[in-house]
């Protein structure tokens, strides 16, 4: 997923003045109550080389009482340190109650460069993991602030820093051999940087990527990031009951600086009648052929269909299921949870659902409503959000140790898209039963839903369970792109 | 640990019934309480071959109103549950807000029978211990009380009671080959349960192993535990302080109910002086040997004492150092925390102190303080407490992988012990400095610190890093049995 985030993230100069003064004010007063409450703060900057990290942390400790926070750059461990367990040197730089501790690079070596470079063995870096997530589990057990930024920038972008930088006398020595054959590595890097997004990002310890190929947008998003944690952390100790919805938790409202998948989505895609039928007849086809190899070699099959309202969900299915032997498949729609339902725990009325091996169940929404509809309309705690984006990849987990084919669809239009179908729907007197005063509201927090999607997207598409986004304004095309991936996922598994 | 326990705990008839009866109100009065406040509640039984699950379950239901629970005998999946996921048929199990659902057997025969009797692959009951922390987690997190009750019998008295039932001639089916097989495999269950144990006991579903040899005693502690579980979640909704001590919790007081290790040491063992002096001559030459050894191979060792008081700590560990060079050892005593070191997590004052690789550092008191003093005296809460558990054993895991010899040594004598060396502190002018007040307080909430000591004792003995009971009534056996502990350790690792 990293490298289908939108980089082309940018402010323009006369904002970000306005905004950052602001933020810098916020900042200040937030580092005093911080300290008047005894919160302590740690602060991790990882990220690619020349991604700017120093400049970050140099322009954070600007805004900041120099009596209050120490930085830590962190290099390879020196000969003390290497004599001890690996997390000794952060535990003995964890920050008292009150202070903040900057960190410039952090113990994530271990499972980047160390792990990259193969400096240490694959039993060390796979067991850093969980010794890494307990470190971070215990500090912010004990009331600590993890907030924890990657600076991510393009390959290309990284070397047209190195090049500007080694032309320049002055800062040519920042660029070193090593730096250079890391960039040669950015793919295996990507890899590595992924997994360690995966394992690691908690409920207790976040990551936020802060897309830096400009520097204002950057700085505005490292900002707003450390100052909703503290912002967060005070009002749940000033005010215990849960925070209802993380959109409209911060003083200071910044527009459209979440990190995007969604904005990168190509939906020019599209075919023509005849490609449409030919390629329609032959996936149909196959798939009628491999639901009877799923049924013998008892292979179980879950499709999930998320997407925006008239993204074309069901006619998607109805193309999917038409060549296919009723026996061997269900659509099971899921709407609202009834009165049973709710006094269950939320995943219970899927499980309930799970198709037998060797059957096809695709699901009409899913317990993904959880991350979208839900956390938007504010139905569940954000805590309870937090908690689902990693109970519904240990639930996924399970199923795919099982065996189970899953895959999960994002079927998605753009508002111009939209706007059309809805309009249409209405004016057509036989479709008119399809759209509903709610379509229109919920059309109008289609900036809420998209934050909530592209979470989604980003923090549950999995190396074992995958989103695909369905590029929909063409009908046609998006039919034909679900059932290839259906055909691909299933003939990968038998 | 599972063996070391004290299995011989017996109540008599005429005590059994009236605090039986005082439970069993009780438990219907929670039922109630539970239905009306909306907490779903799992209750599992585990245990060995005629330890008397069935009969405690009939028992505990007997109290209960038949409206409100269900439950579930679990066998082999059958055909349909084979189909799915394993965790589908505990899924779709459990209970609505306001039920009780009891499970005689459960998931844990995937990393019990199935796995001694090689049912399932290794790679799969492995993965089994995450995916069912994954489900105990979800549903705690969701508001379910999930009660684990494991049902220990010895060995002998298992034969016992399956010749009993095989004479009888209306129970003789109940004992099958199966059984009987088991019943030869006690020692790989018995490795199997203490992993089960070690790996599932968590603060959100924690096991109680309960002492069946006695079933008015089994009975008993089945009834307290329940009762315990439930009050605590009321307590902890209704009042969302945290619990100060949980030795003081239950309304319905049950006395000596908890597992004990510690009943179980033999104090009797001694030397006599000449034995101790050679002995010692020999253990603390080859203790020097060592201690260089371990320089030049940069082993970092950690020894840490706890003990009673007045158990010898303190000569004990003179004699430990006593033939050692000191530039390669440090004696590190831990008092109450300093104003720094209580502005910190509690673990860091522990971490400033790790030896480097090639020392020994021995810790006269330890991180254990937050499980012993800190516990029993209500400095941190129940909560830190149960948290505790699990930082500590990750901290010693972290430890341990790093290469650390980790040896943990709790030094104990019997209260008639004490009281004579209290007495012969108190009456001799050079020891007076020895014996305070506190001792003397500290000494009459000894049923309080044993309880902490045995939890600790269990909790905290792990395969890496597990516990030594120091016999100390006799300091010179005591003395000898820490420098052979020591020597042994380190030569394992040399």
């Amino acid at each position: 997923m990293l490298e289908k985030i939108n980089l082309a993230k940018k402010i323009d100069k006369a904002k970000y003045k306005q905004i950052i003064s602001d933020l810098e004010l916020k900042i200040a007063e937030l580092q005093r109550k911080a300290k008047d409450i005894g919160i302590p703060v740690i602060l991790i900057f990882e990220g690619w080389d020349a991604a700017g990290k120093g400049t970050m942390i140099n322009q954070l400790i600007l805004s900041l009482d120099p009596r209050g926070f120490t930085v830590h750059p962190i290099n390879p461990p020196n000969e003390e340190e290497k004599l001890r367990p690996f997390l000794w040197r952060f535990w003995i730089k964890t920050p008292e109650k009150g202070r903040i501790a900057l960190f410039d690079r952090s113990w994530y070596g271990k499972v980047l460069v160390e792990r990259v470079d193969k400096i240490v063995k694959k039993s060390v870096w796979t067991k850093a993991y969980d010794e890494i997530k307990s470190f971070e589990r215990q500090l912010s057990a004990d009331g600590t602030i993890i907030i924890k930024i990657f600076l991510h920038i393009a390959k290309n972008e990284q070397k047209q820093r190195f090049k500007k930088l080694q032309k320049n006398r002055s800062t040519a020595w920042k660029v070193t051999k090593d730096d250079w054959k890391h960039h040669k590595q950015y793919q295996k890097y990507t890899d590595a940087i992924e997994e360690m997004l995966a394992k690691t990002d908690t409920e207790f310890a976040p990551w936020t990527i802060v897309e830096a190929h400009d520097r204002r947008f950057a700085g505005v998003k490292v900002f707003k990031t450390v100052i909703d944690a503290i912002e967060r952390k005070i009002h749940k100790l000033e005010n215990s009951k849960a925070v209802k919805n993380s959109f409209e938790q911060s003083t200071i409202q910044v527009e459209n600086i979440s990190s995007s998948v969604l904005d990168k989505v190509d939906l020019s895609f599209s075919l023509t009648r005849a490609e449409y039928d030919s390629a329609l007849d032959k996936y149909q086809l196959r798939l009628r052929e491999i639901e009877h190899e799923v049924y013998k070699k008892r292979l179980p099959v879950m499709i999930v269909y998320e997407g925006c309202d008239a993204a074309g969900k069901g006619g998607n299915i109805k193309r999917l299921v038409r060549g296919m032997d009723p026996r061997g498949y269900e659509v099971i729609p899921f709407a609202a949870p009834n009165e049973v339902e709710l006094a269950h725990h939320y995943l219970w009325r899927f499980w309930m659902k799970v198709p037998k091996a060797g059957h096809i169940a695709i699901f009409d929404r899913s317990w993904y409503g959880r991350l979208l509809v839900e956390r938007v309309e504010g139905f569940c705690s954000e805590e309870e959000v937090q908690r689902a984006f990693r109970e519904i990849n240990e639930m996924e987990a399970h199923l795919v140790n099982y065996g189970t084919v899953l895959i999960k669809f994002w079927v998605h239009i753009d508002l111009d898209e939209q706007l059309r179908r809805f309009e249409a729907r209405q004016n057509t007197p036989h479709k008119k039963w399809k759209i509903t005063d709610e379509d229109w509201r919920n059309r109008e927090k289609w900036d809420l839903y998209k934050s909530a999607v592209d979470d989604m997207l980003f923090k549950t598409s999995t190396a074992y369970a995958p989103w695909t986004i369905v590029e929909s304004n063409c009908k046609w095309y998006a039919r034909i792109k679900a059932l290839k991936t259906v055909v691909k996922g299933i003939e990968e598994k038998l």
